[in-house]
């Protein structure tokens, strides 16, 4: 009967309000009334990229729109740089491969962002202009680092390489400037900092990523951007195929309370929600993978004290608190533990992890002292209180 | 504040139990519970294909498990025969064709079905086996037409051709024995005879089908069969990437529903709401596009008399009556409209539909007997009232 805190980095906990929108009666797709959602729905999140260009709205997860960011720009055999700093960096690069290009990975350390200055070097070194795309992830969830996609935009310069980004559980999060910074394909999920269910990705497109539709052969259909824009422009603006409808309509009501709240203060929700945990983590004696200037604002990856058995803290938080964290991946199964602190969650939800927190290491074995963390937090959270409202 | 009768070959009304899962609160998708869901999920799905072989969920539409059927099994330059008598058999031959697959095409006039005698006779004449898939529709929504599958399938014979079955608006609605029929691959959609919110592929892979993934060439990724399949095994079933969650709460709800009525009473409630809806129609003296005996359970695509606007028609029933109902599309755009009775759609539906077909006609300027279109549906309602309950 203990209430549940969703702390994962997605799917993200839904106001109530947004619930009741994913349960309304289904209505004709291809109808006015529908247009008028969708087109509200292009319109916030137009918002959220900081885009004046088009939004597309494609019903997959996150990693279709990925898969459609490289299917409509590149060509088989394209060489491509692939950013890595983690589980989704490498994805992004897998697709690319899936699909014929030539990637060369720029892989860090997990826990490390990727140097812009490594992507400035790489491209001046590209005399030929060979490199036809830049593949980086804004915020990888799998170590809770934030890229500085600003600054890779500015290694770039003026090299003629696109700037595709998966903004999965960025958008809305962190500062991102679609169109001051020159991204040309910006990837983002309704399930994350948007808080809505899973099931439709949006994707910004910039005018030189519609320049690059005109000559990817890379083979596409129901990803295609041409199609997608084409529905969209038809005088009931439309989807190709049959979208999420429940989704939709929360995208809705989410992105108008988003626009009711001003996107600086829902990123800086987001921050402070993130400095909060951190402090919170940072008092029970417990490091953090990511440092400081690039933690992520969306996800914080706290290492696990020797000898301390991930599955075992997990499954605890879960049981006992009802607080649903994340183990790590990858290189970082077993040392590591994923807070999410995207979208809905609130204040309440931090203290409670932080609180659970408190009660398990020491039943593990690991004492702490109790209301420390907890402590921490509230004081992070009462220097900023007009942010919370 | 009028109601509203959605009839339209998709999305299709849902019952408050399936919406109120729809809105239920998000939790984490790789999780027992979550595992719990996906398993009776695919249990609910292998009934309703008829099948004990794997049955796949995506995020997608059912145009991107079209695009899964093809991307898995095929590869660039195979010879596939693509089989059409409407929109959607156009659509899963252009997949094919986008993919690099030589696509030779059996199109017949639309409104009539594909005569399986033609496929028999091409695959007689490929002495070399060089035809590597057929597609086929099982049920064409721009049409109402039924094609004869399992005839298809017999007429294949020993043909080593894999057959794809579009089943997105058949599978629930009319008999589909995935196995006993000897379907490769049969691809449905969560918003059609299923009564979810559009935004799930359901696709049924049998060991054929498995056995073309090994040697299939297409590039693919977010579709890829193999690991949804390496997903769905894992100790905690999952998949590979966040799936629709609010979308799988409804189908596991629609799915024990059905189970519940039965699959044989489910695809009998269909055939008796066409039924009405065609004897009804015709009492009304409007001609039918399909003949009887490959008219759908799905959609019923009714001509218009000469001289009558089908756009005019269309929006007086959704403007006086809330009768939301399709027109025509590609060749019979202008020339047909279209009623679906699939899913959640009831009696009480099609008789409104018939009652506003009563009243817009007149007012349009083509006279009819009120009263005779919903009496010839009340007689066939009356013959089968166990069907209803």
């Amino acid at each position: 009967m203990g209430k549940e805190h969703l702390l994962i980095p997605g799917p993200t906990p839904l106001p109530p309000e947004v619930l009741e929108a994913a349960g309304k009666q289904m209505i004709n797709h291809r109808s006015l009334p529908f247009a008028g959602i969708l087109q509200r729905v292009i319109a916030g999140a137009k918002e959220v990229f900081q885009t004046e260009h088009d939004v597309l709205l494609l019903t997959s997860s996150g990693t279709g729109g990925l898969e459609a960011a490289v299917v409509n720009t590149l060509s088989p055999g394209d060489l491509v740089l692939g950013l890595s700093c983690g589980f989704f960096g490498d994805r992004f690069a897998d697709i690319a491969e899936a699909y014929g290009a030539k990637v060369e990975r720029i892989a860090v350390e997990w826990g490390k962002p990727v140097p812009p200055d490594l992507v400035a070097d790489r491209l001046r070194r590209d005399r030929r202009g060979e490199i036809k795309a830049i593949l980086v992830t804004h915020n990888d969830t799998s170590t809770g680092v934030t890229n500085d996609v600003r600054a890779i935009a500015e290694a770039r310069g003026a090299h003629p390489a696109l700037l595709l980004v998966d903004g999965v559980s960025a958008v809305g999060a962190v500062d991102c400037q679609t169109d001051a910074w020159g991204l040309d394909v910006v990837v983002t999920a309704s399930q994350k900092a948007l808080m809505s269910p899973p099931g439709i990705a949006l994707v910004a497109v910039g005018p030189r990523a519609w320049e690059a539709t005109q000559y990817a052969r890379m083979p596409r259909y129901y990803f295609d951007f041409g199609e997608a824009k084409r529905f969209l422009e038809r005088t009931v603006a439309q989807t190709p195929f049959t979208p999420a409808i429940s989704v939709l309509y929360a995208l809705d009501v989410a992105l108008s309370r988003i626009k009711q709240v001003g996107l600086q203060n829902w990123i800086a929700r987001h921050a402070l929600m993130a400095r909060a945990t951190r402090e919170g983590v940072r008092a029970l004696g417990l490091p953090l993978l990511a440092e400081e200037p690039y933690a992520s604002n969306a996800v914080t990856a706290v290492r696990v004290p020797e000898g301390l058995d991930v599955r075992r803290l997990v499954s605890r938080l879960k049981e006992k608190h009802g607080v649903v964290v994340a183990g790590g991946q990858g290189p970082l199964e077993g040392k590591v533990f994923r807070i999410g602190h995207l979208g809905y969650v609130g204040r309440e939800d931090i203290l409670a992890a932080l609180a659970a927190l408190e009660e398990a290491l020491p039943a593990l074995g690991f004492p702490v002292e109790r209301g420390r963390g907890v402590a921490a937090a509230e004081e992070v959270f009462a220097t900023a209180l007009e942010v919370l409202r």
